[in-house]
């Protein structure tokens, strides 16, 4: 009693080149690397053998449409993580926003020195601090007034390394393989510790992922009416979901019930992402990025030794079980011949 | 920086005719009428109206494709839920099917009384009883060995009254709309006070609605290794998501950040659903199931002066809010021609 297609029948079902040309302009251009930025080597190769042995109906490894989901971690999995979370940056820019209805902040850590915008102390923030900071700029308002607030930050806050939006930092490699796995009847869904109303507010726009595959940690809503009766989601100050670590499959389950056919990450919080992705039989792809490129982006590890830094950990422990695993590690330095989209 | 279409966008831009054929064999025959299990009246007239004005590029009230979310209520909306819940008699039969494992069962309150099939202790279970046992039915077991056992017993069971399977007794008439306006580029999710791993199990084969597109009340997950170390996710005894009441539009912006244009319910666990909906501004329709056919299916209420029973109430105090409100209230006896699919 099948009813009609889901819109993923109707991709798969317009087949073959012209839902190349349909989907994607990219590649259907004179090149046909799908995969430009990549350098030829074993990471490439992994990912162009792994969509051709899924999606090819004679393949023993051939995994039905309405089964291929692709898992994506955000900070420094596929943008710039280094050297504060973007979403930390707008919510110590929504302290100094907030300010004024807070009069109190001023003279209470940890949100006096950030309004001081005493760097030292900044810089000393606990986990606790930050999750203080989070919290309060998270939470207390309806879910529409949080989503036009990250829209409009998004829009205009700049990096100041690159002195461009934190959304031109998103690494070309990993978009090029995003589109291809979509090119090929696959769900990329964000799979992020960071919150998920943050990258929502951007993700359809930057990454072509709708709101509903993006995964995230969660604030609870509370269904409210607002005084004219009108039936309102209000933020509340409690997480739902922390979708980091062992949160990333349980949540992906939660939200898909699909196991995924390959995961990509870049840190210690991926790690049971990747081996929940690496449970399931058949073709799996499982990849880490390692940042190894001081020059053109940032090195840390501490694997390989590297150094260590507090934001995107990748331990040796995480790079041995990579190895012993079969899960490819994406070296930046010499995988990647472009790493921004506005780079040449 | 548009990287490249959704599934749904890509849905959206085969356009005109070509998408209706191309989606939906039925829209395609020379019977242009998408809802022919409808009598002509208001509330068919407000289906296509919706559809009409949502869709068409020159109406002020169009809706763009990335919004357009309709959500669907399961029990008592989408198929039968008199005289119990069809989750209620999987968990009854799974308490007889795991009975083996539990020898204590056979002198502890509930359990005692499925397995000694005494119906008339069964017909006074509380609540309290119900939830304990879908708690033990529901949890202790690895995610896949659960869906296998639902997709097994939905496969097999029948519904006494009718002798056909449960997924038989799916209402027509709502099936329509579903594929009508998966034809017209909605998302039509289910969102359902019932086990979301539950109605996941068939949702794809007898709604065409992908296990993504499945909100339900949910127990929590736990991540584990196996004694061969291979990552899984087992289903624990805790109730992560209570989808019903404000939990329905709470775990529908969770889910999707977004409010649904659309929501059809038909009982007091679908008002906060409908009120969130109907909050939004634009065209939006809200529709309530009012079972009132005694003779092709049940009768209960207790609005307009039908039986109040246990299972699916709707009260006279929704009924009036839906008038005052403009919701539009389907009246099973007058509104559809035919209720079931095996009929005629």
């Amino acid at each position: 009693m099948r009813l009609s297609m889901t819109r993923r029948q109707a991709v798969i079902a317009i087949s073959g080149a012209a839902a190349s040309t349909f989907l994607d302009p990219i590649v259907a251009l004179a090149e046909p690397d799908p995969l430009p930025s990549w350098t030829a080597g074993p990471a490439k190769q992994a990912i162009l053998d792994f969509v051709r042995v899924t999606t090819d109906p004679s393949s023993p490894r051939y995994v039905a449409p309405k089964d291929r989901l692709a898992t994506f971690d955000q900070d420094g999995t596929t943008w710039v993580e280094h050297p504060l979370y973007t979403e930390l940056v707008f919510a110590l820019d929504r302290v100094v926003e907030l300010a004024p209805q807070h009069p109190a902040w001023k003279t209470t850590e940890p949100f006096k020195f950030v309004l001081a915008g005493d760097k030292a102390a900044m810089a000393k923030f606990t986990m606790k601090d930050l999750e203080a900071i989070v919290a309060v700029t998270h939470s207390g308002m309806p879910v529409g007034a949080f989503q036009a607030a990250a829209r409009e930050w998004i829009a205009k806050a700049k990096n100041p390394r690159w002195d461009r939006p934190y959304t031109d930092l998103l690494y070309q490699p990993m978009l090029e393989v995003m589109r291809y796995l979509r090119a090929n009847g696959y769900q990329t869904y964000i799979v992020t510790g960071g919150g998920q109303d943050f990258v929502r507010a951007y993700a359809d726009r930057v990454y072509g992922v709708p709101t509903e595959e993006v995964i995230g940690s969660a604030e609870d809503t509370q269904f409210e009416y607002s005084e004219n009766g009108k039936a309102t989601l209000i933020k509340a100050p409690k997480l739902l979901l922390n979708n980091n670590m062992s949160g990333k499959p349980e949540d992906i389950y939660l939200f898909t019930g699909l196991q995924p056919q390959a995961a990509f990450g870049n840190s210690t919080g991926d790690r049971q992402m990747l081996e929940y992705t690496g449970s399931g039989g058949g073709a799996r792809l499982m990849m880490l990025v390692l940042h190894d490129d001081s020059i053109r982006e940032y090195a840390y590890g501490p694997a390989q030794g590297l150094p260590d830094t507090k934001i995107g950990t990748f331990t040796q422990a995480l790079y041995d079980e990579a190895r012993s695993k079969d899960w490819i590690v994406i070296s930046m330095k010499n995988d990647w011949k472009r790493i921004f989209t506005f780079e040449r």
